[in-house]
């Protein structure tokens, strides 16, 4: 399984993503589901990939094919806006899925596959999309300014009840580290290192990427800290008359 | 779909079902999930239903007519203890298996049903059971005091946080109706009126049955206080250094 949020927000973009990968519970693997895209003061893009691990590596494998490319074929890199650049995602799945489906079925191993897209291309404000595993794919608005892909409802209230497009980019990592942090507690197979990476709207470039593992001081801190609120935020409300 | 939950506490056990069935987004109703067998003074036992609700109304309906029977036939009201309650209650369920599962198949319809059985019978601790559709079950224990059936996960993270054997009576029906209020909030086909039940350890009947529709001024307190108190309480941790 997997745990990635994306966040769209007035200030920018917030992106987490867990790193557990799992076939069965006796194959567990550590591999990154987040790949950028950048060309600092031109573009930047993000995609997070929950499903499965070959059709993910193949896409993004494909993804960077078509930028090492000398010929003019679309690419993340040429792509003149984000709505397009999820559409190429969404086109090289497609191709992803014309070589592999068939071959899937036979094992009746499903075409498992969905992404987060966001980021920004000079000349048009920061975007967020979620891309299904058919290669359509939704944008974000202000009204739902983030997607999750994988293992998404044990860390979905605390998101519903915090994040808005006004709240800032600090608070919604925070906001997204909580999130991670119930889905870690509720389920084996969504685990760290994790990547946390944010973008400032306007700036064009990665603000900042961290690695955050077990020992990092932040995510400890949260993990303790949250608990004890929680407790103390429940004890603090009126219990029922029994 | 469904939310109930069953918790096994030091000082007796506390249920929660929701009331809403569907059958599709046009097609929604309200059907009571929490049926009562009770003799006071001598046996309470709370049955929570999940899943199909013309499986589930089977069941019901055959353990009612097991204990009306005039025969010496097993049935809730005579099983020599919880354990072989429940039982009664798996090989009732694979009853209706037998009767309804391969007509259900024919038309591409899954046996689906899931049940919790909680109570106390004369003689032993209050104990607490989950069932599956195969009629097989487990059992709580003091590291896994509760049980869910139904939408589960949205609800599951303030459970593991706050109940523990020793938490009273009425912090853990304040622990389950915000459980259930994070499940509402997040689907559509889990909603009011609630049933909340209560029963004291050793005392061999209900100690309160509550229905809780959406003006009950407590419950109404928790949907709006909760959400305050979970915003103060992410305000108060620190935010990451970005």
């Amino acid at each position: 399984m997997t745990y990635c949020v994306g966040m769209l927000l007035d200030e920018g973009l917030v992106f987490l993503s867990d790193s557990r990968t799992n076939a069965g519970v006796d194959q567990i693997n550590t591999f990154r589901k987040m790949t950028v895209f950048e060309r600092p003061g031109a573009r930047v893009l993000v995609l997070l990939s929950s499903g499965n691990l070959a059709i993910t590596q193949s896409l993004v494998s494909m993804l960077q094919e078509a930028i090492a490319a000398t010929d003019a074929r679309p690419s993340l890199m040429n792509a003149p806006n984000l709505f397009e650049a999820a559409r190429h995602v969404g086109d090289t799945l497609r191709e992803v899925h014309r070589r592999d489906a068939e071959a899937l079925q036979a094992f009746n191993i499903e075409f498992n596959a969905t992404f987060i897209l966001g980021g920004q291309i000079a000349g048009e404000a920061p975007r967020l999309f979620s891309i299904y595993a058919a290669g359509n794919f939704i944008e974000a608005t202000p009204e739902t300014p983030y997607f999750q892909i994988g293992e998404s409802k044990y860390g979905k209230p605390i998101i519903d009840r915090v994040l808005r497009p006004t709240t800032p980019l600090a608070d919604a990592a925070k906001c997204a580290l909580i999130s991670m942090d119930s889905t870690i507690r509720s389920n084996l197979s969504v685990g760290p290192p994790l990547d946390l990476l944010t973008i400032h709207a306007g700036a064009l470039k990665v603000a900042q990427r961290q690695s955050i593992d077990a020992t990092n001081p932040y995510f400890q801190m949260i993990r303790n800290s949250w608990g004890q609120a929680l407790r103390q935020a429940f004890d603090e409300l009126p219990n029922p008359e029994l």
